[in-house]
């Protein structure tokens, strides 16, 4: 090992390696021995910077949680209103490789917040981030007369956020729905309803 | 214990106990010394009727899903449409503690279906049968005018499934969904979107 070593920047680049071994083969590929073979550093540097396979697969939470914050925000930043709605629940849906990983990893820890608080903190942060990201591009779409200006922006974005996640959690048990998710949209189609009246369908 | 058992039926009743004590307590009060202190058999008894701990939460899994197939299928016979919709889909959502029970396993095995095929084909079924009762709900509701007709029946059961999915879990995680689905239906509002256009909002 080199002796300058950013902690921090090391930690973030280990858990892009579980990622991805998410990605390709779910999060039972997370080891120290799988990492190390995926990312060629050794066992023992995977040790130094992480206690156990949990901490690990916590990493793994935590730095899918900052990345899709960091896509959230981009999309925010780039486009605006309906688009930026779309893109947004978009992001989570298991579509490509980076957003399978998202989507298996947070599965894998909804099941651990009922038990561990600190779970169970990461994941209502990450919720809520999501939901607040929602509700500003949905006022955005309001304001700019795409969305119906009546309904209420944090109830239609709880519950376009609840919607997204559970496409995505089903994908993954479910081949058809996952070829659909992959193929068109079904989010848009759902936005497409809340269309204000005088346009409406 | 008596010579005569109905050894399903035991087995039924044990998994009604974790089943309470998941609603109570959460997955992880679910052992056998627990099992046996809410139910007055012993340790002994239980541990004739199951392998171990994993094998006692997996058919707490199995008891779930039958008796949300019997519910789905009592409203199916009770009720028509529209009606029959709504209560198909609230069903699975965490509104009282045989229902929270309910949401609480499914997640705790929604983490493990991507590593157990048996786990992920109870899931499978479950999700295919709430589908389907959703699915033939739909039709009706398009048959008595309750429902656009122009929309795919099997699309937007499973938009719908996935929906009811996603509130449900994102509600453990999050107190106010939780007090927003126990004091309104937040599936009703959505099903309104999905009236035919002539009566549309």
């Amino acid at each position: 090992m080199p002796k300058i070593v950013d902690h921090e920047e090391r930690r973030r680049e280990i858990a892009n390696v579980a990622l991805d071994l998410i990605a390709n083969a779910g999060t039972s590929a997370v080891t120290f021995r799988g990492v190390a073979e995926a990312s060629g550093w050794s066992a023992g540097v995977i040790g130094h910077y992480f206690k156990n396979r949990h901490d690990l697969l916590f990493a793994a939470l935590t730095r899918a949680a900052e990345l899709s914050g960091e896509h959230q925000r981009s999309i925010a930043n780039t486009f605006e209103g309906r688009q930026a709605l779309e893109w947004i629940l978009e992001e989570e849906l298991p579509v490509d490789n980076r957003r399978l990983a998202l989507a298996r990893i947070f599965v894998f820890y909804y099941a651990e917040a009922g038990t561990d608080p600190a779970v169970r903190q990461e994941i209502d942060k990450y919720l809520r981030r999501w939901r607040r990201q929602t509700e500003i591009a949905v006022k955005q779409a309001q304001a700019l007369g795409d969305l119906d200006p009546t309904l209420s922006p944090a109830t239609v974005a709880a519950d376009l956020v609840a919607y997204a996640d559970g496409l995505s959690i089903q994908a993954l048990f479910n081949d058809d729905l996952m070829s659909r998710i992959r193929k068109s949209s079904p989010i848009r189609e759902w936005v497409d309803l809340l269309r204000p009246q005088s346009n409406s369908r």
